[in-house]
């Protein structure tokens, strides 16, 4: 469960907007609440430990968050962070070769020197949380459309800008949406971008059960992978680290998840759910089982091209398994009468207020009427982004004509993926040696051209422009056979060269992307102002509508920014009606263990067997309210020590996208006993182990 | 658009239920109707022109069905048979060769002796109607569940055989249910089994446009292929046969289409229609989307598996492309609220008159029931069906196991596919040196198994079962190496060896069947006698209470058998607002090609430029009520002469399952001017044109 690239370009493209959550429907353990809003004294009511503003700033220091989609912690003072295998796993797969599947036989740095730079992670670290609220609505007041959008845009700016100098990249600030407009905040991080890898087991481990028992629970997986920060070459200091547990946890115990829980949808109206459900997801969800089933068959080439798919294809086959959760959440008539009547019920509140409903009174209808645009407009602007996210070549193609351009522009003015704090990132991304594979990169391309033609049709303008003669398979081919992109000198330079570098640039890529930049930048200006700015507008009054009758000690949305969620390690009862006990063993990974995969256990383990304590506990279901983005987060006791490792949820957790069901609902972690007994017996990594006991 | 193997396999699977249609809905041109009840006179009213009871005898008899899913006519009193490109296709396929691209280089068969058997074509040529309701009804009367389905089916086999004796294979008599239970007919047909191909064109002509333009118009396209029907290794001779019309067709013009409409859902009740819309489709579209995918790339493997794959995807694409549309048409609020409101019309009629009320009232509440229960069976029920459709080795394997079975019982107790009336086209199929690819198998029958893995669950004993301790590729991949059932005479050898033979035989593939029979037939029955049985009884109560309230003068759902629908030549206003013109030309065929797939016009196109005529008429559209089973319809004129050859319909057509929009829903043809200039100038097929010419 990650929010890998995939999530996050269909999140851009689904233009969620995030509201306050419905404190009429929180419930027992409900909440990815944010560190300077945490209900320490439900907990306590609840639980009998409430947790301390020390408490609390120590668990906020200690975790991180990996700006490529998942979460993470420090384990050690010096800059250990653990994290989940699927975290790493593309790391694992761009230091891999053809001659060495790293992916395959794992990655262990057996000393120190072995730790390997991986080539584009960013570790973030949340230091403080300053409320910008008003500078920000006092930026945007009055204004509607495009003027709104950049109004917003060149505040956010500002306040980046604000907290750190620009030259000072290890500094990151960013613009919060909370409570959907409620509250801005500035969230200030502490940024490490050489961040190396430690340690990644097999895949067959790292991902015991694959795609079937993805989202499933029981489990039996080893789903960790180790990094460190670094700071000048060298290991960091991390004094905010979490201790290991000497016990672990047990059934009914409090336990905790600090993470970055990438996003929910739970405060969307009810016109917005719907058009989740009868447009965007029986739209995208065939679209996206169509990638997966050419990426499974791609990988039947041959042994190389199943290593060049192999991550891929994982995050496809996790996106549409979660995605399909969802959308049978919100086809459930049930469920979906649940958010019906809690919309009813805030509106009632609201209409019984003369000055509420003056206020916000129309928002739900003015959001509904957006609907049938956003139903015409859609499909061209979800065109556009599908080229950039599926084809990586293309995708760097087109930022580096953008880094050009905007570069020549003041920070306030640009695009704000190309404001000089968000230039790192893409400064990083453009000059990483990360390999390019020519023959997936044209089935990506030709995917995303052919999905175009099929979603505007053979006569649409933009199609015949962006195809010029050509069919999508002859376009993709010619385009990614002839450019030189999959080079990092040659994207460097063109970065470093700027506008003029553009300009004078023969790639075809480059040429492709520059050509069609002009409208590319016009469609999305158009679907933002004419969707997102009023979809804003009208969501913000009915959160202050909500604020007004609920008050504002709820959670908000998620927003993959900090969050920390409590709750008790607990089975729970599944489809057939059986009861699922909350830990599963390391004798239940042997026994689910075949020749067939996605069951098959590497060598490493087989051979451990006999050292290995079979009635430790593997994983464990407990009822923390977490989603994709989650990923990679420690499961923590009231000690502030780890007691697990979050990777999945369970089935019913799908839902919880939309709302969060506290009697199915399951987070699934990695015991920490089973984590030091794999580190230990059967990886003999030694000196981590010692690491990690060290800091008990 | 054409009734494939997938039409037909997930036709069964969705088990639609067929009723009368509404006739408040009825509006001009509306109609797919029986030559027995065919509204002459309402013709007669809006155009000018009455059919006599001559008139549509002469039409029905010279009207065929393609057993495998198509529509054709007899076009010269020597048996020629007209019908689309995409209906011989299959044929064309299977009488190519790795060095031989058939498919791709069209056939033309110069001499008669030139023309090639098709492995397993079968043409049905309609000869009587005769009403049998009475006699169903008594045999079914008073019995519910597995007792009614069994009393259903065995009648059904007595009244098949008692329409000719059963060694006369020439003899075909269907039991057909219409206006779902209001009325059976047992229909009795000429049957031909030896079918040879005359001609087909190249591919990139005869799919120009190809999916892209799939269920568009404008439309430029040479959709024809040609048969002809032998017995005893002569021409058939064919007195009842289309002239071919001097003129062609003009605009606002009168046309019928004779033809076999696969089928529509125009009469499920509202709870049906959620299921469709809320189960069907959500799981289906995916399932199609991941199958087109994974056989995408592996048609990219080489030349030689992108001619085995290819008449596959085509069929899979236009398959996709039909529920898209139809699942779209349901999610369209307001389409759906009609159907809700002529449902409550029929439901208010009833509640008014006691009897009728008594009768049918709680039908509707009664399906509405049963969806929850279809729910939980339908997955099960749906991996069984798809494994034997996907894999044509395990569907032979099954078919040969089961018909191995089913031979030792009597005719009447069999399952249905397997009367001796049945068994012509299972032995047929089995027989017939159809060419199998077995790296493609291997790829279906993967698909086939990760599915129902998915479906079900890795734990599920059924899933537990078929795999046994391997994963699905494993499992494929040696069933379909090791198993000797891609060899004819194998399987010509288990057939007539029968039970003996199957007990005997060491095949993997059969053994596999063989062990999964008991389970599959268990699921089967328990779906029908669950699920299909209380469907058929309130079906059949609410297509009698409709009678009541409606009369008969209507037309029953389509069931893939013979129909007469009438309309005019007629354009319509596209999605943007714009007239679409009812005709192209050759000329817009010219310019719309290119060099890039579906645009490309084979070189004897090319090379036939200068003689062409460009003003000649390409496409047409027109009124008439058809969908997928009407490929390969005359489009005819007044005097029964052919103007034209049906191939598809318009986007708004797709909606047509569900309900005719007369505003929007159209007819694509391929014009009769078009086809004798293309067969002559282009193909200088002279005794083909001659023979057509000859029979003006």
């Amino acid at each position: 469960m990650k929010i890998g690239r995939f999530s996050s370009a269909r999140a851009v493209a689904g233009l969620i907007v995030l509201l306050v959550a419905l404190p009429l429907a929180a419930r027992a353990d409900e909440g990815m609440w944010t560190f300077d809003n945490f209900p320490s004294k439900a907990v306590a009511q609840k639980y009998g430990f409430e947790p301390s503003p020390a408490w609390l700033k120590h668990v906020q220091s200690s975790s991180l968050r990996i700006a490529q989609g998942c979460s993470a912690s420090f384990v050690s003072p010096q800059g250990l962070v653990m994290t989940n295998h699927h975290c790493v796993v593309e790391c694992v797969e761009q230091l891999s070769t053809p001659q060495q599947n790293l992916v395959q036989s794992g990655y262990i740095a057996r000393k120190p020197e072995d730790e390997r730079p991986c080539p584009a992670f960013e570790l973030d670290q949340l230091t403080a949380i300053q409320d910008v609220t008003a500078a920000v609505k006092a930026a945007t007041a009055g204004k509607t459309g495009d003027a709104s959008n950049l109004a917003l845009r060149a505040e956010q700016a500002k306040l980046q800008q604000s907290c750190g100098s620009s030259s000072d990249k290890s500094v990151r600030c960013d613009v919060v949406s909370l409570y959907h407009g409620g509250v801005y905040a500035l969230y200030h991080y502490k940024r490490y971008n050489d961040v190396r890898l430690v340690f990644a087991p097999e895949y067959d481990i790292g991902q015991f059960g694959g795609d079937p028992d993805n989202f499933n629970f029981p489990r039996w997986d080893f789903d960790i992978g180790l990094l460190r920060a670094y700071e000048n070459g060298k290991p960091v200091s991390s004094p905010d680290y979490l201790h290991w547990s000497k016990n672990g946890s047990s059934a009914g115990e409090l336990v905790f998840v600090p993470g970055n829980p990438g996003g929910t949808r739970r405060e969307l109206t009810v016109a917005q759910l719907e058009y989740l459900r009868d447009h965007s997801y029986p739209n995208e969800l065939p679209e996206l089982a169509q990638y997966r089933g050419q990426l499974e068959q791609f990988e039947r080439r041959g042994p190389e091209q199943g290593r060049e798919a192999h991550e891929t294809l994982f995050f496809v086959e996790n996106q549409y398994k979660a995605d399909q959760g969802r959308e049978q959440a919100l086809l459930d008539p049930r469920f979906f009468a649940t958010k019906v009547a809690a919309e009813k019920r805030l509106r009632a509140a609201v209409a019984a207020k003369p000055a509420l409903q003056r206020e916000a009174g129309t928002a739900w209808d003015d959001i509904a009427k957006l609907q049938g645009l956003r139903a015409q407009l859609g499909p061209r602007y979800n065109a556009i982004q599908g080229l950039e996210f599926l084809s990586s070549l293309f995708g760097d193609a087109q930022a580096l004509v953008r880094a050009g351009e905007e570069r020549t522009k003041p920070n306030a003015q640009r695009l704000p993926e190309y404001t000089d704090q968000a230039l790192v990132n893409v400064q990083q991304q453009i000059e990483a040696p990360i390999p390019v594979y020519k023959d997936l990169e044209t089935l990506n391309l030709e995917f995303a051209l052919a999905q175009m033609r099929r979603d505007l049709g053979t006569d649409d303008p933009l199609v015949r422009k962006v195809l010029g003669g050509e069919s999508p398979q002859q376009l993709a081919e010619r385009l990614v056979s002839q450019t030189k992109l999959d080079d990092p000198a040659v994207r460097k330079a063109l970065y470093d060269g700027g506008a003029a570098a553009i300009a004078a640039s023969t790639d075809p890529m480059i040429r492709f992307a520059a050509s069609l930049d002009p409208d590319f930048r016009s469609i999305r200006k158009s679907y933002e102002a004419q969707i997102d700015a009023p979809t804003r507008a009208a969501a913000e009054r009915i959160a202050r509508a909500r604020f007004a009758v609920y008050g504002t000690s709820v959670d908000p949305d998620a927003t993959f920014t900090a969050r920390l969620s409590y709750g008790a390690v607990k089975g729970f009862t599944d489809a057939q009606g059986r009861f699922v006990q909350p830990y599963t063993t390391i004798g239940g990974l042997f026994d689910r263990s075949s020749q067939a995969p996605p069951y098959v256990l590497p060598a490493s383990w087989i051979a451990a067997k006999a050292a290995l304590d079979m009635a430790t506990p593997m994983n464990l279901a407990s009822t923390n309210d977490i989603i994709g983005g989650n990923s990679g987060s420690p499961l923590i006791d009231r000690d502030a020590n780890v007691v697990g490792l979050i990777f999945d949820g369970n089935i019913f957790s799908l839902g919880g996208d939309f709302g969060y069901d506290p009697t199915a609902n399951r987070a699934v972690s990695v015991d920490s006993r089973a984590l030091l007994e794999g580190l230990g017996k059967v990886y003999h990594l030694d000196r981590i182990v010692q690491e990690i006991e060290a800091a008990r």
